[in-house]
């Protein structure tokens, strides 16, 4: 079988999760390519052979751009934080490599942009990009994407979602790359809502056209942690800004008139990722949690009164998306396999010569809604999604 | 409207909910008779009529036995302990009143066989009888019933029913006569376990056959109450024994071939009034706990495994049984109501001149088990249910 | 006992639940006074006769003016359509009448404040108003009130609240009040809306202080009930407009800084009365559904992270508001209760010579939210709340 | 670092998770000694073959006792059906290789009595031994058993364990070699019942003195798979006969005097991989559903009674048992995560020189409970385990 040699840059959560990813697709999954884990990238030369023997990848580079003159690589794998996701992925493409970047797929509108008008070009040649909003694999997400799809639904009303986290909850908890605008570009906005606001355009089929927003910063100032101050023993004394939202909730519209209601924070305390998604239609209602991730709840309004009531599906049976691949009903799948979804497609599409979804397009779509988001909090007015 | 004179003996936690069963159920359900809240009997003079103003009742009597010939007394409503049953039901039966009577039935098989006799002789002349499985009543439940009865679920392969309490798992709580042998007749197998028994019996339309038991004491001696002692500030320092048992687990075959695993305890730490009834048969299965009493979870097998899964169904449709009478959907029923929809049938089958059930002869039914898993206990073996 | 006269007007939904709080509060709860269930009022005299027989009330009127001239009567409970809210209530204050009125208050702002007006003159001279904001008196709801007043959640960061409801979703149901505005005043908005803006101010202790909202009339022709129309058997052929809000969305700043995101619909298929309340603070969490009305879910941050969880608490223990009067630990209250316990606190105050809450302004306060969130429908920018 | 070589025998289900779990766990764990995926065995050439291909195995051997020669196998994984679990594990003992067994451990109390005194003389010479009753790794069971450990249940009264699974509810799924008792030794009890009996003696570090038992074969023929006949296309027209139970029911009564009700049953129709243990002591209570694996369901009965109630238990932060190695709080683990514990603690075990729990001691005294609730189904009376 051909290789499919893989560059990737990046080593942290993110990175971890994609070396797992690598190496189990082939190992469930018929893949037509086969994906070989050639070199990771990082620029601490030390740090990056270390995580290299953990995370099981071959080689080492300390600069992305030896990447993409590297034979043995076809795809790079982006898992940096987002101020550089812009330069290398358009590099990467230019350079004839397929490129699978992190979500959210820019820091602004206007790299994405660029992205995109770069993926739109090295399509042309039959080069693929596609962005990790990985939760779209998530077989119960999938399935229910399938059923909206079907029709089951009807016409979509409503759609509630939540990403509720509480990590910084505590007011002590420290700065992190992820506080820090220049970094991250965006708070829980960027980071946790670009989730919800894929997830809902896509299992709707649907995009948001129109938002009223607001952004909040709880917790303005905390303790820079010691290995950014280079001080061990004084993280506590020195505090810095909190540049990004702690929290942000927004109304939207949809394209087909559905009212939507989102929010994404840190602050939920109790709340450890709970992605929660709920969609009303006039034929039928959905309901997803990712703190119960292999359920769907799933209500046919069709039935008859004294029997109907939301389904709770167990999305392992065979039937469901992906899961044929791994174990018997009942056994559940975790946080990790979504991402081994998204190698499966991305290969399978590579060899298919297939272009393959979430496209750098559906990302900038994101980008947009994050920075109307954005807008309205600041205007405190409704804003418009340009097409 | 004719009215039907109610006679209740009792006025602690059954007399106070018997008494609003009596009251509610004309202002909601249009009854053939209506009943009359005339006389509360208790043997203690001033805190029988205490009672009576407390829950409505227009006159009191001391000895139960002037109930029997009163003209406007035409059903007495037995909520006494349980060995006292049999004498007043079978009385008042002799006597040409209808009788209502709490479970279980009696504290031996003897006794409920006794009263059996006295229903069969007093319902060839027009008089009823009842027992007050009044759990029976819930519309979860009734559903249930009737989803099994239209064989929604095909053959039922196996039964699995709890009911779970925690009030007397810290061994310092009080005696009380529901710890006594004389007066109970039997621990948490005979108040709460015939419940359990009463129920799958009921839903699956099928009877147990055999059992193979096991009864626990935990704690076999308590601080006697004050109350009892005569001597306040004393409770603590005197103890007496229990009695009854604490805990009863049992499993059971039932007619049909099911197999049937069943718990009564008071000892369940956290679970305050769980009744858990599942229920699996070849074509689906049912799923119901009293700490969550408007939902029945139903699962359809015959459905595509794609969107198959237990239906959380709100049984607070007009659709359901009883409910109609009630609120629109989703305005929860409680435990009261179970009650009154008890009463509403009772007065039904009187003016219908039909026999009501749970009857009698269910009761002694019920009998026959929990004494089959005393003797069970005993012998260390499973034991026979007699027809 | 001293009798407190109480006269009710309107016979449908409302009254229904009224009267069995009446009825039933004496019976569970020592009262200072004895509520006399004297006068049903009504239009019809055919219909509130007949409503009275199975409601329990002992006499009728046709004009609800001649109950204020009644010696026998010394509160008047208002469970009409909102626009004869305002002249009622005041009316019946100015004539030294106690009133409870059904929520919401007014179906304007400007009624509301008249209301209060006359409420606050009425109570310099001992005559009491409440408003039936009745969710405020569920168990778990007063819980999550106390827990917050105790400090045991910390500042509040978040608060989402949901009243999610689907008898309208079909398209074919019929016009009735509720979708007029002459009547009603608003719909999704001031009818569910209201409860879940007057219980998240209640249980934060806190008050909105802006809104972005939007309202949506999703079905905007309906055919015309039959009883309307007059015409038996043309139902569905005429139609006619809806002339309120199927749903309405809102973001929300409260007067602390926490954030507010609210929705109340009838278009949420499968959803029969879900109340959802979700509440995020600094040390601790609490969440409720309507549809599991009996439980409190309790998140205490500042447990050990190992054991750390939401506590599902079954707000049925005599430790919890209201319970004590009811049933054991684990016999579930229902939808009824909290109107009983409005009754028994309502009168409870009059006895004190105590102002029971919440107050007429409570019902202002919430008014006024309301007609913010309209006014930015249309304005399409945040509104302020005047205080 | 040294490696650890692997010989895995069998490649179907527990195959391919043993091999993720080889493959996964020096990924996220620091684990002592480096496992090496070396060989993998099974009898059909080809298809062993593909199957290391597939899962990632360097080699394959056909006859198991090749494998003891090997210089570059130092430990020996039995994934055979029961049948061949002892010949295999004393052969690989006696020839020094480190073994883990997979469970049951045995399809006989003799082999696994042979089974177990053999692994009991290769401890003397420091080979270790393990069996593979993995469920006790996942994190929110050995949470439980910590908690347990702690005393923060006080005294066990009562476990309450079901595991339920309906994969032949329908009698027209085909026979397999987990119907035949020569390969299987035991159906439902033997297969998933073996599970719970160890999870609950595990948990409360307690074990089943006595038990009353009933075995049940619901579905006594069935097809032959085409597979076995050798004739493909008759599947259907030819049936045989199922040679072990398809449910089990028990009592038991634990050596410290708690009550356990055990179910296993392959025909709870919607029950998938449901593994349900419910634990009440005198301080507190557990409840677990595989369903919802990541969730650990804690009641402490010393808090104060208004707040008090069931903690859910989100078994995902770094201060729970094995879950520091993956990824941050509320993202979620699967089944094969236990398989990866396994295999960490096994060779950090082997690493260490101690012995690694659960030992074979451990499966035979399962065993033993498993041939004692089948005698006291043909006895129909209570039989106690031998120690």
């Amino acid at each position: 079988m051909t290789d499919l040699g893989i560059g990737l840059i990046g080593y942290a959560f993110m990175g971890a999760a994609h070396s797992q990813a690598w190496r189990s697709a082939p190992r469930f999954f018929d893949l037509p390519l086969n994906p070989a884990m050639n070199v990771l990238c990082g620029r601490n030369p030390e740090a990056v052979a270390a995580a290299a023997t953990k995370l099981g990848w071959t080689e080492t580079e300390t600069d992305w751009r030896k990447l993409l003159g590297r034979d043995d690589i076809q795809l790079i794998d982006v898992c940096t934080p987002g101020d550089s996701h812009a330069e290398i992925a358009i590099a990467a493409l230019e350079a004839g490599k397929h490129v699978l970047c992190e979500k959210p797929l820019a820091n602004t509108v206007e790299e994405a942009e660029a992205m995109t008008a770069a993926a739109d070009a090295a399509a042309a040649k039959g080069i693929r990009s596609m962005v990790g909003f990985t939760y779209r694999r998530v077989p119960a997400i999938a399935l229910a994407r399938q059923l909206v799809a079907e029709g089951k639904l009807g016409t979509i009303r409503h759609v509630r979602a939540q990403y509720l986290q509480d990590w910084i909850a505590d007011p002590e908890a420290p700065l992190s790359w992820r506080l820090d605008k220049e970094k991250a570009g965006s708070g829980a906005l960027g980071d946790i809502g670009a989730h919800i606001i894929d997830l809902t355009q896509f299992i709707t089929g649907d995009n948001i056209a129109e938002v009223s927003g607001q952004l909040e910063t709880f917790v303005k100032e905390r303790p820079v942690a010691a290995e950014h101050s280079g001080l061990a023993g004084t993280a506590g004394s020195e505090r810095g800004p909190v540049t990004v939202d702690d929290a942000a909730v927004f109304l939207a519209r949809f394209g087909s008139g559905a009212l939507g209601v989102f929010e994404a924070t840190r602050f939920a305390t109790g709340r450890k990722n709970a992605i929660r998604i709920e969609i009303n239609g006039s034929l039928g209602s959905l309901a997803f949690d990712f703190e119960d991730m292999n359920l769907l709840h799933f209500y046919d309004a069709t039935e008859d009164a004294r029997t109907a009531g939301f389904r709770r599906i167990l999305a392992t049976e065979s039937a469901h998306p992906y899961v044929g691949a791994w174990w018997p009903p009942g056994h559940l799948l975790g946080y990790e396999h979504g991402f081994t979804h998204q190698v499966v497609d991305l290969v399978t599409a590579i060899a298919d010569e297939a272009d393959p979804t979430p496209s750098f397009a559906d990302g900038l779509r994101v980008q947009r809604v994050l920075a109307a988001v954005e807008a309205s909090s600041t205007s405190r007015q409704w804003q418009e999604i340009p097409e």
